[in-house]
């Protein structure tokens, strides 16, 4: 089986205006489709996070990839490595979303290969991880505060005719009232088991309240809280402490692995990170330092599926729980992620994913159902998904039309707030 | 695809009287041959070191795999762990080779798998495991202190009209000049481009000696010496700084990680485990204590293919160096070996494999060429071997006329040695 074709697609979905510890989600996500075609007439879907830097080298490894064995997974990656070197953990960024361009083209390759080789054998992706150890997998509700508006085609406005969770995704959440509203409506919605706030957007008092909050509006229920490394490590220890007891996990509450273990051993609450261990190269620092209980793979930024399977693999040996990081995304993505999710024997915690902010999809059969709080692995071999051609044309012309070529939330946060300027550590 | 039927079938192979650091190699050395039948007709092979425990292990696990999917690892090997719990490190015991039988059951169904999914899908092993990097894979001479004989239907005699390597083989090798001599021979045979010799048989002096002799015997060629632990920590600072520049790696001088710790701070020359650091439960260890710059990975004794992928990961991620340990095996072990070897991006050194010490074999075609010290990945799906049924039942009858069930080095040793007796340290 050889390669003869790859398609880039750049798509833009609608995007809600969520704040975050960067400033603000403008009202579209970029996100990327890469399709493989093999000579047997297969085709493997992937979908990486959308920027012109990525979209540049997916267009630049087409050479390297076209002739190639989808089977060959080292093969292929040595000659991405021989041809584009490797990106020091440096290119990562300070802002909480990751922002090399290599590793990505790594994940959507390595995702495209294993959906193809998947549909020739006739077994999903989760398979080729080395088994479906469960059939379901768990995700958590996953709040943002935001600002009144829907996003996309709507602008910043709102669909008055909206119920439900459709109002709610609308509605604006600015205080730990709006934080519990938006929550029991995403809960009766999906069935979710546990929630996550993303936080770093107000003063910490304020964010321990919502989480507070949350906790007696939800007893029981598994909660996190994701600072996104704006704390100093003395006031996360502070807020940490307070929140002994109401949280599940406290996500990144400081900057670096030293930070993070200095806040770890006086906090008596696990730690989870995707900022302060987010490469293999980390992981040598995190065994040392003791930075973090729980690292959340993301395949998108560890490299695809296979490299996750290797960090699940680590985590298992040092002791470090699993769970999953999430950026916007589409449903190639979300099956994806399912089957990582489905074949990682360690998977300890509930997933996070974006997927209910957006509604539009560019599978076919539309949105991916989330019930009960967890998703069903898509049903076929590979990864059990098609494309919707038309759809993907549309998110493809809003792509063109929405002007947008990187993720830049400090830029949309200033046409709220004049002068706005992201900080790596503001309390 | 459902597994529906499993053949366990022990053999005995002659095995000359190589001197180590737990006594004398019997005559016969055995293994047990695994053979799983699919629904579909194919077959998948693997092999284990064989013993009277192993072997009930593996009866006993029959019924967990009956009817099970060849794709599914996850669920196999969880419903193995649910049937028979897990072992204990302890359970390795204090001989240089692993005596757990849980881990070997589970490296059989791992291996046996892999051939067979490989079969039904029309690729290698190394496939599989993500890709071949290397079609041929470079092994090592191994070399061994002996008392003359051949082993096996010779019983301890020797054939007079041999010649080569054969005659060699043979050969008494209890001094520098011995060992020189048997180097000489088999690298002639082969072709290996490094050399190993198993110490721990003799007072250090006497080995380093012959480590110095191959020195000059061999201007360049990378070689290792391996006392198998039997070296008190400052014995082996002592004699590992007179190995200084003349070793390629140093293997397990002294037992334990911390005691391994203190030779490696101490040497400037790279230390190799198959003893201090052999599962992954001791991975932590050695990221702490730095115990070794070099693991040899064994599948038998990792849990299988997929589970020594995973430790060459960990070894990528924590600065360590790859190779590979051996005990006595025949062509199927051969073959998973070099699938791994194949499959590894970062094998850094050739090879162990005792292969030139037997001359029979079960596989169909013969015993496995080894030209210029490497051995070309077999060709066609699966692990690329066929098993000589005449082959087998005659090995099988030696098994059951030999009369040996478990491996006893010391045993035999005191056949040559009365009242001898394994240490775990000698020197």
């Amino acid at each position: 089986m050889k390669i003869t074709a790859m398609h880039v697609t750049p798509i833009a979905l609608g995007d809600p205006p969520l704040l975050n510890a960067a400033g603000m989600h403008a009202p579209w996500v970029l996100r990327t489709v890469v399709e493989l075609v093999a000579d047997n007439g297969v085709t493997g879907l992937a979908e990486v996070p959308g920027s012109a830097t990525t979209n540049a080298r997916l267009e630049a490894a087409r050479a390297v990839v076209l002739g190639r064995d989808p089977f060959d997974w080292h093969g292929l990656r040595a000659a991405l490595r021989a041809r584009f070197g490797t990106e020091s953990q440096a290119a990562r960024g300070d802002k909480p979303w990751d922002q090399r361009a290599l590793v990505q083209v790594e994940s959507a390759l390595d995702v495209a290969c294993l959906d193809l080789v998947g549909r020739h054998v006739g077994v999903p992706v989760a398979t080729l991880l080395g088994g479906i150890v469960r059939e379901r997998v768990p995700y958590s509700a996953y709040l943002f505060y935001k600002h009144e508006g829907a996003g996309g085609d709507f602008g910043f406005g709102t669909d008055p005719r909206a119920t439900g969770w459709a109002a709610a995704r609308q509605a604006a959440a600015l205080d730990p009232e709006g934080i519990v509203a938006q929550a029991r409506a995403m809960v009766a919605e999906f069935g979710f088991e546990s929630i996550k706030l993303k936080g770093g957007v107000f003063e910490p008092a304020q964010e321990v309240a919502a989480m507070k909050a949350l906790h007696r509006a939800f007893p029981g229920m598994p909660l996190r809280l994701d600072p996104n490394a704006l704390w100093q490590v003395d006031t996360a220890i502070r807020w940490g402490r307070e929140l002994e007891g109401v949280l599940e996990y406290l996500e990144d509450p400081a900057r670096g692995q030293e930070g993070m273990a200095a806040v770890r051993r006086a906090v008596k609450l696990p730690l989870a990170t995707n900022m302060c261990t987010t490469s293999f190269e980390d992981l040598p620092g995190s065994a040392r330092t003791g930075s973090e209980d729980i690292i959340l793979t993301d395949h998108h930024y560890w490299g695809g599926l296979r490299a996750s399977m290797e960090l699940a693999a680590h985590c298992r040996v040092f002791g470090r729980g699993v769970s999953m990081h999430s950026n916007n995304h589409a449903g190639i993505s979300f099956a994806a992620m399912t089957h990582l999710g489905a074949a990682m024997p360690n998977l300890t915690y509930a997933l996070d994913t974006h997927y209910p902010w957006q509604w539009e999809e560019v599978i076919a059969g539309g949105r991916i159902r989330i019930d009960g709080g967890s998703v069903a692995l898509p049903p076929g071999p590979g990864l059990g998904v098609e494309l919707d051609r038309a759809a993907l044309a549309r998110a493809h012309e809003n792509f063109k039309r929405c002007g947008l070529r990187e993720r830049n939330d400090e830029v949309e946060m200033r046409k709220k707030v004049p002068g706005w300027t992201f900080a790596q550590t503001r309390w």
